[in-house]
């Protein structure tokens, strides 16, 4: 998608120097950076800071950082050990563990002279690939706001949580890939944009994102999707997922559950885009899922420029008081309308899911 | 309530120096700072600025400040023309009117010389009315909790939104009141503070005066409560309340209406805390409840302290960015289990509103 008109991916290799480009997201909205990854080392400091974030993205950053040990080493076990760094840089994020064993297993038996040029070819063919499950989850998305717009003949207006957009994947995004789709085909739109507490990543990344691609879109506090929605100005809502149980239920951005609950309570359609690759097929009851707590800091701290424009860390809390920072909250699928995959729109429940996405 | 160990009220009158102190709430919870104000106008900017704010305060405060003009100017006129200023201060806030007109009607027939006199005395009579209706929906909240402890014997998880806290009022708070009431009484307690964007008075205002009440509270953002709910660690909600109809629906800060969902989704007590003067008798559907819409730089900028220790204002948005802050929401009756007033406790509904309440 577009920043300041021109055209990028979240990561790209480039051929001339060998190496690896990807834009700082730590800086956004206020900076714009494009920084070089030299080798995996970085790579893994760009997943750790969450310079790069996003579980499609961190999968496309880790293959790449394979790719730059095979630049660095050729040698098997030395891609392997780094291949373990990788991994280590976000744990709880499932799509990089996988990224790096496919390139692992990818480069077993290959000669040592061709380990580099395997590995450049296998990352770039992770990229390519969730790039086209990203436009196929649009393609799939557009006809749900087509459907409203044929009836509303007006503009169309989405809520969305958090940053499911391209920023989190290597384009087009998941929950935005529909409304890019839909803008691109001409559809009114406009989109409320959650600002999504602790990291904003709402205000920071989605927003930023939209006001890039021209599309209307007004931030607001968390608290106030409610009331739209009782007033009438919402047509429906659009989030991401990061675990999808196979029961239906949708692990997501903290906060989701309460939109499910007002879309519900209002009959405004709730849907959920995905690739089919954040599916667990294993734990099938939500309350089951581990709850991930993070550093407190991103409650009592945030980032704003000041009067001068400097970028300023600062503390928004009484200094002795306590906080719990949960990252995700679980939707149970009796409040969702529907999931939207890269195969095909389903309804959030065991049959429809197994029988459209189960290989 | 206590601040640093010492009992305070949010205003009152010094008669050696026969001028009225204030807390200067812009300034918390980083500086605790008591200001003088000597004269109406000086009241007028205090309540302008929201050094003091909070319905019942800022009632209190235009009392006081139509008696410091009758101390300026010993001129009915010129008391009735400043207490005229002093309604315009916050033209939204019902009790601000009610204070003023009664002041002002106390003062019709009083000799020009007892002006003063009279004036500070009615004044005083308000903030007296006030901290009694406090104390009261805190006697009979206290029961509430009582009843949850008794059952479960162990520490009792209330959730709370926004400041509906002593801060707001003169002392005790709405909302908080039965919850002082109860730490005093020995029930252990813990609250879970929403941060309440986007003015975070959560944060701000009611865990800085649970902290100086020492009682154990912790800060979530305004997305945790629902996950919290869902495994088990809210075992009531209670909020306070801006205007109540007759019919049982509650128009409060922002936010409240998606707890009350995960309350009801939950099976979770959610009561509402309120004086009865809050009561709007006039209205009866909550759709024709005008939308408070408050300035943008209240979402896309925040205060905090650098790590210098300075307080900067700071940009959290792209700067192109535009946002949309509506300062209430409404939590239709179904979703309440009880309104706790100064008269008693009474179910969300016309006739039981009407039998407590209605004179």
């Amino acid at each position: 998608m577009k920043i300041k008109d021109k055209h990028y991916q979240t990561i790209w290799y480039e051929r001339d120097s060998s190496f690896v480009k990807i834009i700082d997201q730590t800086k956004l909205p206020h900076e714009f950076i494009i920084k070089d990854i030299h080798n995996a080392d970085e790579m893994v400091n760009a997943i750790f800071t969450m310079e790069v974030r996003g579980a499609p993205l961190i999968g496309g950053a880790a293959a790449f950082g394979v790719a730059l040990a095979a630049k660095e080493k050729k040698d098997f076990d030395f891609i392997k050990k780094k291949g373990n760094d990788l991994i280590k840089s976000r744990p709880t994020a499932i799509n990089l563990e996988w990224a790096v064993n496919r390139m692992i297993n990818k480069l077993i038996n290959v000669e040592v002279s061709n380990l580099f040029e395997v590995a450049i070819q296998e990352a770039q063919e992770i990229i390519k690939e969730d790039v086209g499950f990203c436009k196929n989850i649009g393609i799939h998305g557009f006809k749900i706001i087509e459907d409203i717009y044929k009836i509303k003949k007006d503009t169309v207006n989405i809520l969305t949580h958090c940053n499911a957009g391209w920023l989190a994947t290597i384009d087009w995004g998941t929950a935005t890939s529909p409304i890019y789709h839909a803008h691109q085909a001409g559809i009114p739109l406009h989109v409320w944009v959650d600002e999504t507490r602790p990291r904003n990543q709402g205000a920071n990344l989605t927003s930023f994102e939209l006001n890039n691609e021209k599309i209307p879109n007004t931030i607001i506090t968390d608290n106030t999707g409610g009331i739209l929605m009782q007033k009438g100005f919402v047509d429906m809502c659009l989030v991401g997922s990061d675990r999808t149980l196979y029961t239906g239920d949708v692990c997501n951005k903290i906060g989701t559950y309460l939109k499910a609950l007002a879309a519900y309570d209002n009959s405004i359609p709730f849907y959920v885009a995905l690739p089919s690759s954040t599916i667990d097929w294993e734990i099938d009851n939500y309350k089951n899922i581990p709850l991930e707590e993070r550093n407190n800091n991103e409650l009592s701290h945030i980032n704003g420029l000041d009067d001068a424009g400097n970028l300023k860390n600062v503390l928004i809390y009484p200094r002795e008081s306590k906080s719990f920072n949960l990252a995700f909250d679980v939707t149970p699928s009796k409040y969702i309308s529907g999931l939207i995959t890269e195969k095909g729109v389903c309804k959030a429940n065991k049959n429809e899911i197994i029988s459209l996405l189960k290989n």
